[in-house]
């Protein structure tokens, strides 16, 4: 049973697993491989759904949740981040064990893998398709030749090209959306084209959640690694990924003090819950940190806006409140819908479905 | 030995020591009582440093907090948080074993706890002095005496009125922090002098690092709480509380990638270990999250800076370099200074000394 005194992360079960189903289910129709990115949820319980709709093969974003989930019987894991050769002793040790991919992106990590690994391991080439974090510009052909040479006396295996353009969370509206596909998926099929001779069995992984939620999948690509739709949030919510009712998790927050003068509630709930990841809600003018509707004891109302989260301290939420958050008084619990599921479930390191069980993470 | 692989925090132990030793010493000079914040820290190691510069009083943040400080021998705490009243389980068992001050602003909370303490506990009103955060505004007398009525049959004993000029943080200039500091002391002054007939013990708390570590102690102010000057960090240096050489934490990482054409490293070290607090260093116009400099294995050197920390995503980095940090390659090791370490300190949650010891924290 539920008995929540202090901020503490719900996440609705039935949500999650309908999530999960119906990107199964996307990735299947539209003939791609599905290999959903962990980093959002962090949890060998919820990987547990994943298994039960016919997943295999995970993306993770490190080399300790790879041995995480290794440890939790996946067997076939990409680690969808430059390659921290400061980590060969753990890569190694993971590649000895199950099927695990790379990220390569410099000639240097490639000489350094290819000296230093004990295991055959695969990896994929990380482009850049607009986003300009990381990974290569795909016209640099010299450059990719010359980290598959320096990868090809080695136990590393070339896999394909892989790209996150995470600048879809930027897109302004679906045609937007939709040119950021085109251009990622045009280079990345030229490279398939330029490299298929060499490498017959070469794939195109993508997967950033506003695209593959949204769109269909470009002719092409094999693979997608979306991983914030297991969860969702205000922000894909934001970008038209989601309903809020498809919002599988809520902060439960305590309300402390209300400010009826200037219709504001403070919440136990800070930035170290919520995560200082805010977003602009148009019309509204002011960036928010989430939505706080009401909490029964049992179920979260997304029905029922009390108001806007408007700034975060350590500790402290300020919410702007609605008509019907009026009525809130201290000693009232509030549910809120975050603006970045992923780095809530990752600052709160252990949450719990709405029977009160305890869903352990990797953090717990 | 430091063997650092992935993002880690370290302290060095002789700057934390040195700042908790100027801080003490400002106290003792100016005569007011010097009750720390632990919220920064949270640790029992760090805390014992406090105690040998005769600190026996302490401020926290939350009853989870006061409970970790109370086990390790703090006898005398304030949690300067509205008071959750869900917790009053926690409070009452705390209560009945140390000195514990909470904070009202509400007749609620004062008519809450006068039915449900069981045990003798102080409490501070909270006055709003405009941070406009929460308490109660200075020239709500009857609203006090509410809550003072309210709290006057129970075992609740008033101690006295505290601000938390958290505005200090956005003040452009020491004069602007001057101005702050005024207004504050002189509310407070007036509602001492008005309640110290029926109070004469009442006393007056504050406690900003901004105005603390910057400012003499207006006359009539009793006590001061300041927290984050215990590692200080680019936000306290940009206000221009402390030098770059006074930061007592820097966050190690791992580069994993260069781009050359774009200036740019990428670090293994996101959002989820600085946080998404940001700042403004001008004349730049962009806002940073963390100054990179160099590492050498053994120490930080803030006199070489390789760039700044110009966006973060949940464990990526992005720095843009300077020209000294165009020699970085993946492998290397940077050092991050943050620009909120009371955040990044609690996303880390368990940090290092210079040596490789662990400093533990209440989230270790």
């Amino acid at each position: 049973m539920l008995n929540i005194k202090k901020p503490t992360l719900l996440l609705n079960s039935d949500i999650c697993m309908k999530n999960i189903i119906a990107m199964a289910s996307r990735a299947h129709k539209q003939k791609v491989f599905f290999r959903p990115h962990f980093k959002t949820h962090q949890s060998a319980a919820v990987s547990k759904w994943f298994r039960n709709e016919g997943v295999t093969a995970i993306t993770v974003s490190s080399v300790s949740m790879a041995i995480y989930f290794a440890r939790h019987g996946w067997q076939n894991i990409t680690i969808a981040f430059p390659v921290n050769l400061l980590e060969i002793d753990e890569i190694n040790q993971l590649a000895s064990g199950i099927n695990l991919n790379l990220l390569i992106e410099s000639e240097e990590a490639a000489v350094f893998l290819a000296r230093n690994l004990t295991s055959d391991c695969g990896f994929l080439i990380k482009i850049d398709t607009g986003y300009h974090r990381t990974g290569i510009n795909p016209s640099n052909l010299p450059l990719i030749d010359q980290i598959l040479e320096a990868a090809d006396l080695a136990k590393l295996h070339f896999k394909g090209f892989l790209t996150h353009s995470g600048h879809t969370y930027h897109a302004n509206g679906r045609s937007e959306l939709l040119e950021i596909q085109q251009f990622a998926s045009e280079n990345l099929i030229r490279l398939k084209t330029h490299y298929q001779c060499r490498f017959p069995e070469l794939m195109l992984s993508v997967g950033d959640t506003p695209s593959c939620s949204q769109l269909t999948v470009a002719d092409g690509i094999d693979e997608i690694r979306p991983g914030n739709f297991v969860f969702f949030d205000v922000m894909q919510f934001a970008l038209g990924s989601c309903t809020l009712e498809e919002i599988a998790v809520a902060l439960i927050c305590p309300v402390v003090a209300i400010h009826p003068n200037r219709l504001e509630a403070v919440i136990y709930g800070g930035a170290i819950h919520l995560s200082k990841e805010q977003i602009m809600l148009p019309p509204d003018p002011e960036a928010i940190f989430g939505l706080a509707i009401s909490w029964d004891g049992k179920c979260w109302n997304t029905g029922n806006l009390l108001g806007k989260v408007s700034s975060l301290s350590q500790e402290h939420g300020i919410i702007k409140l609605t008509q019907a958050g009026c009525n809130l008084k201290p000693g009232d619990l509030v549910a809120i819908l975050p603006v970045h599921s992923c780095l809530t479930a990752d600052l709160i390191r252990k949450f719990y479905d709405l029977n009160g069980e305890v869903i352990e993470t990797m953090n717990s």
